[in-house]
């Protein structure tokens, strides 16, 4: 527990109605989508850069324990206070849109702007932001950088680090760094952006985001492909995207996926309909759009498609869409608790990959229901399990480790863009060795000596 | 100079053939595009990853400095064994294309390739790889990771860091880390590769890039704007782009570079064009070829073009950019020596900026030259003086602080695309506080404690 003279501290530099260390702020602020539960000893709501500065040379100095927090939406623990001490929350006064520069295309925001509002923003100015996480309706910016997130549009647009042009931040001494530039090139200096990005919050508190945006594109259509197996619609991916197509999205449902979405929500799909790929293509002429939807049609039918759909309008597009929106939720017919894990692999490895990911999940005995960004390699695994069923849950958790070997075997990631936070930390030793093990300690330490930012998320020394 | 014992034991670690430390060896290993001379004790060609570690245990243990090295093409001063010790040249044995992954849509060099020839073999097979630096025909990927080279083509496609997907690298203890993944989405750990781009060779040694890969256009326009003046052409720019247009290059030439053009290689332009824009467009349709066109065009005619060409041919392109290719040689006309630096402004800056350097150049009597990439807002600046006068380089350079100061005052950076080596490391004090450049010495220290790799350069602690 704090002690309360903290406290009492922490309120004389943020203001008392900025300090909480009641019950129920600190089961407010315990969870995240991990559905685990850690209390902080306080929430701390910064008001500005200065606050943030001024809470980590304090707790710096006396080693409190600070854990960033966006929305709490992660899926891997990543803003859970493990260790108690402090949350600091970003939501409630650093959420902010500080300038929308049409001339520079760039977003200028603070770490606690929700995603959605952002690409809202920016596209009533007819410009795009690109990274569109699942989590977009609620999780921050400040989250998305941490963790770098990525998102359906990541085939054609990439992730959250192709966007981020500068951050400003503050090291656990209370330095504030200022990293990049509104420029598209610059080269002076380390690039500290570049390693802040992905860092879960634990090598700075990030209090400033600015970030690249690009034109809207004036035309957009969504396509489904309907496949007999996995196996086509997974060589269909990387064929059409060898073959020159760049879509939007390419997201993959496997036939359990299928199944669930048809006893669950009463999708109409073909009976033997075994995978779904759909997605979008865009421009900013037609004739772009539809030489896209060509490529993919050919490839499509190349590797086995029985249909291919093209939805013209925004109506139709919905009705694509969902199935693919709808792909989470309906899965739970599988069972009470998902084991859900983003791994990535090559693209022309996904057909293997996804073959040898169901006979793990037949060896152990589980429904493995697999769907995702098959169009940038990345798909989410759920091992679902029965969670009242300790035993299943370990058995669970056993299969999961073989997948992860697995997918680190065939030059694939522990995740996608989930991160690591606690949930993946124990995997850590699969994908890395001591020697990168080692280095990311001393990256840690060089930012963090006293090991007060968020301590024992991706496998890196608690407290 | 280094002792005999070490030379023999590095003999004996890579093969007597790849160990001199004879005069011819290091004085053809002094220099890179700075033209200045810095001799190494040896020049050692490692063969390959393992040499490369084992080099780096014996050094490190012994104190020896290393200076890694491409193709010596920096401007910056990044390859010049300014502190002695061992130049560790990749481009004998590590220079290879291992491979070119077409599903995957990815590439696989040594450090020691030149990038053309990369771009030369994607392209063959209808794939491209972007970042195309103006020495493009002679340096390095290794080179090209080290500086986070740009290019023209930096305005729609980015820069180098925008390619690397994943790079190994050997730290000075010898440590072998292999960092990111072939897919495009990989959160798992510290954004190694983030950080070794762009860090001068100071941090670890790169031994192997994995680079991304698109689809080549099919489609390729050139265009050139004549403008009245800089003002008129600058405005144009950004106009263009937050316009909504998305051009590869967009490559600026000033009033002098104009004049020299035409003194020097006879090239016909109206007699009271004040500047030039010319670039490409591209695209998989001819639509948006023609839409990129459409929109350049208006926006340069409602910012004062006198003309609009568009090169629909390759042989009509080559007449365009004969003009850009030879700005740079053609402003030797204003003085022996170009004190020529690469600054990097937000583009709506890009109008007052140049007017200010202008100002700048008159108040010290020196022609300012200036042209390059002003689609990503990355100028080359040119302070031309007589080389072989003593006080005109000293005033040269007081110019050329002036001119960081404003820059940097006015949201820009000190290199756009040539990093800071040695010519700009007495600026980065302008560019960066205290607090920032402690970040980096904590950075450099946590990679490399014993301080041999590339000591002095970025403004980091010589030996």
């Amino acid at each position: 527990m704090l002690d309360p003279k903290h406290v009492e501290t922490l309120k004389e530099i943020v203001g008392k109605e900025n300090v909480y260390s009641d019950k129920a702020h600190r089961i407010a602020y315990s969870y995240d989508a991990t559905r685990t539960r850690f209390e902080p000893d306080a929430v701390v709501f910064p008001r500005n850069e200065e606050d943030v500065s001024r809470i980590l040379v304090y707790c710096n100095h006396h080693g409190i324990v600070i854990t960033p927090r966006g929305a709490g939406s992660g899926f891997t623990g990543g803003a859970l206070p493990t260790n108690g001490g402090i949350t600091l929350a970003m939501e409630k006064h650093m959420n902010r849109i500080l300038e929308i520069d049409m001339e520079n295309m760039v977003a200028v925001v603070q770490p606690g702007v929700v995603n959605m509002d952002l690409q809202r923003a920016v596209e009533e100015l007819r410009l795009f932001y690109p990274p569109d996480p699942a989590s977009e309706e609620y999780s921050t910016l400040g989250g998305n950088v941490s963790e770098n997130a990525g998102g359906m549009r990541a085939a054609k647009y990439g992730i959250t680090k192709d966007y981020v042009m500068a951050l400003r931040a503050v090291r656990p001494n209370g330095d504030i760094i200022r990293a990049g530039k509104r420029t598209i090139k610059d080269v002076a200096g380390y690039n500290i952006a570049g390693i802040l990005i992905a860092s879960e919050g634990t090598l700075a508190v990030i209090t400033e985001i600015t970030v690249k945006l690009l034109p809207k594109p004036k035309f957009r259509k969504a396509y489904m492909g309907i496949f007999p197996s996995v196996d086509n619609a997974m060589n269909a991916v990387f064929r059409s995207l060898s073959g020159g197509a760049n879509p939007v999205a390419m997201e993959f449902m496997d036939a359990l996926v299928v199944q669930a979405l048809k006893e669950k929500l009463g999708i109409e799909l073909p009976e033997d309909a075994g995978a779904l790929l759909i997605g979008d293509v865009d421009g900013n002429v037609i004739e772009e759009v539809d030489f896209q939807l060509e490529i993919l049609e050919k490839s499509f039918k190349e590797n086995g498609a029985q249909d291919f759909v093209i939805a013209h309008t925004d109506k139709e597009r919905d009705t694509l869409w969902y199935a693919r929106r709808n792909a989470s939720p309906s899965i739970t017919v599988f069972g009470s608790k998902k084991l859900n894990e983003d791994i990535s692999v090559p693209r022309s490895m996904l057909p293997e990959a996804l073959k040898r990911i169901y006979e793990i999940g037949e060896r152990y005995n589980f429904k493995v229901p697999c769907f995702g960004h098959a169009g940038d390699g990345n798909i989410h695994v759920n091992v679902m399990v029965d969670g009242s069923d300790e035993k299943q849950l370990e058995e669970g958790h056993k299969a999961i480790e073989e997948i992860f070997e697995l997918v680190v075997d065939m030059g694939g990631t522990l995740s996608g863009e989930h991160g690591i936070g606690t949930s993946k930390a124990p995997f850590m030793n699969i994908a890395f060795n001591e020697a990168e093990l080692s280095l990311f300690k001393d990256i840690k330490h060089a930012f963090d000596p006293n090991n007060i930012l968020n301590p024992g998320k991706m496998g890196l020394p608690g407290v």
